[in-house]
């Protein structure tokens, strides 16, 4: 007899009443401002005692914004006596500084996990981390969802030949990922294999596996100034590809991503609202497809304690 | 035989730099930037390994990224083998959520307080806090230094007769501090004490003591948009003072202050570099003194194991 919560901020406020809709609550009512200073100002305007509290917040750009405010939203329910606190993260910012790739870097990957558990929250719900190894960095139960079988049926709906198909890879560290999708489509995959053939000579994309004559898919988790992945599809079309896309979750689109994708060989890119497209972000190739069925699931089986797994593939 | 290193991030350089020279060492070497998509990038350019570390760093505007900055450094810094890690804090932010005044507050100043211990804060040195409670939040030794020395002596240089002088706190939880300089400058006190006679009527500001013929000094320990300390000032010239000068630790100077302090009777603001004033934020109005050597002091001591408590006034 427990009372289920949801609350947003203001990162992504359009996917988070999406998933609402989805379960079946209305959003909890609060106001996340900024005093004259900049400094956050929280209201939450209903009680939330013994409940529990779901907080969706993508700590996408301005990402220190959005972390902030999640700190000081996790410590206003705390203090207001919540049962749970679930933070549902569709975008997981500062996963790409998950190692000391060189000396005396943070790993923020971890120092942000740790935050969100001082800060108060007691589960995490996140959606395509960008290594699955940032799972370990959190010291509370933690769900991680995929939303490959969202894009997959995306392109299924296309009905292309699985024979005329090829799912690609841009980089090896996505093998995995592309496997995945080539399951669900019944189609082959390949790779692209950069590599530099002496220090200060420019890059070769090799492709490992044929593309010749086929629709090539790209798929990557995050694409952020749009450099990989236009270079990618450039390589595949010089190999032979009849045509094309790209796919990814976390459309991050920094910088002359649009531009670059705008100017690009690919068709359509296809990507989820785990991050909420600024308004200058308009391209006529962007295709987005909702993350928030998915996330209204994993918070009803979280809340009713069913096991989660099932929505992982 | 261990070593001092003293490190700048983005708020205050020019204060970290002074503080540096006042201690005698070089500002250590590291870089603060920001990828494409706004995520904090943190080179920390030579060996720190077995340091005591010091790092300057003012949660002032834009507060939010001045704290990610400084949580990422912590997490650097931690991982880079620091013996000790020192936050030094001219001006710390969130201050003034400092308990819940309403249901379902934050209490940010705590939670501040709690991430940098998470992200591997050993000990602190800050100045002037909003109150002084604000210690016990944290869980780690801390150095509570005062600015009204510094803002005393610069009204001694003045000569005022201290017949003619008096100190003026402009609310009830000022008194402590304009106690403090009225000691120092041998002048009495006067108090602002504000009352709503019924709801929904206009403020009356009343003066507790005498301050006819004089030349009145206003002190707080923040100005933040300049309202309360304007109206003072003009409450205090009605009720007589000859001249009025307003000082403060924390020139926050948000949304319309200058424009308040310029269109003011105040005669003079006297601030401190605790916080650096953006480029737009000029007055003829304005003095600012700095309190870069009253910091490396306090550092020189902690790094010394001798008591700081003789800055304390
Ligand atoms: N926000 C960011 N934008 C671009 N590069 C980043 C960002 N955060 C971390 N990195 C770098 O990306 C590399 C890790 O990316 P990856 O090899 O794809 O896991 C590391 O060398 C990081 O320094
Ligand atoms: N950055 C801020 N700007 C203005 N008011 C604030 C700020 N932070 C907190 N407050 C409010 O200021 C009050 C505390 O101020 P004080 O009474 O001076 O300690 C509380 O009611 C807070 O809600």
């Amino acid at each position: 007899n427990s009372k289920l919560k949801i609350f947003t901020l203001n990162s992504n406020k359009e996917l988070a009443e999406e998933i609402a809709n989805a379960v079946g609550v209305p959003l909890g009512k609060s106001t996340v401002t900024r005093f004259s200073d900049g400094e956050v100002q929280i209201n939450i305007e209903e009680s939330i005692r013994g409940c529990d509290v779901f907080i969706v917040q993508s700590t996408s750009a301005p990402v220190n914004e959005h972390i902030m405010e999640l700190l000081i939203m996790l410590d206003a329910l705390k203090r207001a006596s919540a049962r749970t606190i679930s933070v549902v993260l569709p975008y997981y910012g500062y996963a790409r500084q998950d190692r000391k790739a060189r000396a005396r870097e943070p790993i923020t990957a971890k120092l942000v996990a740790d935050l969100l558990t001082t800060a108060g929250a007691t589960r995490a719900i996140v959606l395509d981390l960008h290594a699955p190894q940032i799972q370990g960095f959190f010291n509370i139960p933690i769900d991680h969802l995929v939303a490959a079988p969202i894009l997959s049926d995306y392109f299924l709906e296309k009905d292309i030949d699985p024979a005329e198909l090829v799912i690609v890879s841009p980089d090896h560290g996505g093998v995995t990922r592309a496997r995945k999708m080539a399951d669900r489509l019944k189609a082959p995959i390949a790779i692209i294999d950069k590599r530099r053939p002496r220090p200060n000579v420019a890059e070769v994309m090799n492709i490992v596996g044929n593309v010749e004559g086929k629709t090539a898919i790209l798929i990557d988790d995050i694409i952020d100034t749009a450099g990989t992945i236009s270079i990618a599809a450039q390589a595949l079309m010089e190999s032979g590809a009849k045509e094309v896309y790209a796919c990814c979750t976390h459309a991050v689109l920094s910088g002359p991503a649009i531009e670059r994708i705008d100017n690009s060989v690919i068709k359509e890119l296809v990507i989820t609202n785990s991050i909420q497209l600024s308004e200058e972000k308009v391209s006529p190739k962007i295709k987005e497809l909702s993350v928030a069925k998915l996330l209204g699931d994993a918070i009803v089986r979280v809340f009713e304690e069913k096991s989660v797994s099932t929505l992982f593939d």
